[in-house]
């Protein structure tokens, strides 16, 4: 266990290596050197030593890295060794786009059930999956153990359904609502905030048009 | 424009800052203090100032942040002080879902088109934007000025598109194929790879795991 005190950045990095490593995996590659990992991620073999060192023993020199090996102690420090079951709260077409995602349960994020408050969906499958009445979700919850829902709603409804998460033992909350979360500091959330991703592009490309009028005087 | 060398990590909380600064706006406050603008967003008053500072002649000790001068200098900044017209390449459950988005409108990223393949999807509309057929793409990017193009298709056939794209004259790429895109330096890619950050969720419930079992021993 050489995992205490790895940077945030170096976490942030592991799934893109576990991609890759998964990727080789498939491929039928049993082992990769530093120089063709960091070709084929377009970042430093440096980079790659000083990040996959931090968990030890994986390398050796002149050698390279056991994809699967590689893999697997990823994948068990990201804990997607194991399966989580998940819900989606929100059947509308992002609730559906990631009810869809056969990758995700690849990873081993097995979705359970899909909850929202429209009559028309309730009752209704998404490959199978059942969208279900949202008055039933603490019930749900109580029942099945549920560590991760995706949060797909508007964000005036979000806080009083994180509410009823957090009370039933929820453990990590996927957010696309459009706001912060109050949360109690054991259950850790991951927000994706599409329109803040779309304003990060805008700027970069102001930045490029910037430079590029810059250079034409 | 006191805006040059500011760091990565401040340009990412530029569309938060955004994002709380057009609340404010929206509830007609006209002033605010660094103090207030912390308790509200939860990050400490001095990370406010600092990153504040960066843009310069914002704050008046004493006195707080005019909010709509605050709010337009970073809209300018990140570029959203203009319209970008945007096309969204595919039109299954995650294009619809971005097309039906009314905030990114709001933000002035205007979509243009949607593209698939599906003989059955070509044709229908989406909020009144058209489906078109991936074969028109081309030529449709030769007649309409469009900056940005949403990638939601299957990573098998995303780098082929991205080349004409690319030919075309595309400004920047919002990406959701699992998958590194090859791009010349001059366009910018924003990928939202929302497995990995799945896989975030889950090393962070891990982790919070460990912590307890660590604790009860």
């Amino acid at each position: 266990m050489a995992e205490k005190g790895i940077s945030n950045a170096v976490i942030k990095r592991l799934p893109r290596y576990q991609r890759y490593l998964s990727e080789l995996k498939n491929a039928g590659v049993e082992r990769i050197s530093s120089g063709d990992l960091s070709r084929l991620m377009n970042v430093t073999a440096s980079q790659i030593r000083q990040d996959l060192n931090h968990f030890g023993g994986f390398g050796q020199q002149g050698y390279g890295y056991n994809v699967e090996y590689l893999f697997n102690e990823i994948s068990r420090i990201l804990g997607v060794d194991r399966d989580h079951n998940m819900i989606i709260i929100g059947a509308g077409h992002f609730g559906h786009a990631l009810a869809n995602y056969e990758r995700f349960e690849q990873k081993g994020f097995v979705t359970k059930a899909l909850f929202d408050i429209d009559p028309d969906r309730i009752g209704q499958t998404v490959r199978g999956i059942p969208i279900l009445d949202m008055k039933d979700l603490r019930s749900f919850l109580m029942e099945n153990s549920i560590e991760i829902a995706a949060l797909t709603i508007p964000k005036t409804d979000a806080q009083a359904i994180v509410d009823i998460l957090v009370e039933c033992g929820i453990k990590g909350i996927w957010n696309f609502a459009h706001l912060d979360l109050k949360l109690p500091d054991d259950v850790v959330v991951e927000s994706v905030h599409l329109s803040e991703s779309l304003m990060e592009l805008s700027y970069r490309i102001s930045e490029i048009e910037k430079q590029k009028s810059e250079e034409d005087q």
